[in-house]
């Protein structure tokens, strides 16, 4: 869909309502999205948020549970679970100035950019950090979902479940995270899907755009 | 560059440093990022925020001393400011209400589903409800971020600011809006970018997906 412009793209698009489980999606593509989420950028190039990428039936089908039973999650053959660091620590930035010193050497700029940023957010309320990471962990998602688009993958973003049990169920706790989207891959099943036949519901631009000119 | 894939357009963009004032955006290039804005999907269709464009440069100055002195909002054609809603009202999930019967046609299910969402999201607390709606702007953020690459236009999404100054300059309080994130567009001033010689830094996909299978 490389010749396709992003407004194709994004008027192609439309949250899946109805997968076709026979219908798994190629790794290769699986990947491309994968990828487009690790080349987004974070606040402060922290990238404070984990993929989980569930293709096992039984944990789809727990999380399915948790999440309303949204059959989206078990017809779908991948399921990308975004999980954002449930704080900012001394040592997941160290590990952040870590890799920004491997790529561009040891500048001391940078190296005082990130003492000031580990002085700012270290002490401050987790909750404060963790609604930041999973700030850019919706980056990641506007982009996964242009670059699902682009694969012509199907996907639907889902903010309804239980991020408790989805924490359970993939042990997200013990490792320091917290899930904030769930997002299926798949294919539309076209003869199944309510929303597909239905016409695309945007506001005008006039109702969301203010100009101070 | 739409033959560009979107893993060329995110390994193009960077968050410009220095961007060059001779060189303004055109405006049908912006209008393209705007659209795809428009288009970005947020939770329920309820597209909870809005886009201040400003390109008065007086405005952009006073929003510049309150965001550390970013000389990209200066130095940039146009400055994006995304302003989620204060909180979710019934007036406000009405006007969506409305927006999809006109599409779709009065629909019982549709009427449901939308007066679900006022009893769980209207009692809900402002800074519940404003935090959900500035993730959906983080949506969009991530989609214009894309947009711009596209239109190969320079853009530095931005954080680094005061949000109750900006929405002062902007008057947003009287409307129901806070100002989240701020995306100065124009043109790298390649000559004058500390940044832009440097290699992009991102995490391993192994450091950042787990697989469940």
């Amino acid at each position: 869909m490389t010749n396709k412009t992003l407004s194709d793209q994004l008027n192609w698009r439309y949250a899946t309502k109805k997968m076709d489980p026979t219908k798994p999606v190629p790794q290769d593509k699986v990947d491309a999205i994968i990828e487009a989420i690790r080349l987004a950028p974070t606040s402060s190039g922290t990238q404070p948020f984990e993929l989980i990428l569930v293709t096992n039936q039984d944990v789809k089908t727990k999380i399915c549970k948790a999440a309303g039973d949204q059959a989206q999650i078990t017809d779908g053959s991948h399921l990308l679970v975004f999980a954002a660091w449930d704080t900012y620590t001394a040592e997941r930035i160290d590990d952040v100035v870590q890799l920004n010193v491997e790529a561009r050497g040891d500048l001391p700029m940078l190296n005082a950019y990130y003492d000031n940023l580990k002085s700012n957010y270290v002490p401050r309320d987790a909750e404060v950090n963790y609604a930041h990471a999973a700030r850019q962990a919706y980056i990641a998602l506007g982009i996964a979902l242009v670059a699902a688009a682009e694969q012509e993958v199907d996907s639907t973003p889902m903010e309804g479940f239980d991020p408790s049990k989805v924490d359970e169920i993939l042990g997200l706790t013990a490792r320091g995270l917290r899930s904030v989207v769930l997002l299926p891959l798949g294919y539309r099943d076209p003869a199944a899907d309510w929303l597909l036949p239905m016409k695309k519901v945007r506001k005008s631009r006039d109702t969301i755009v203010t100009l101070v000119d």
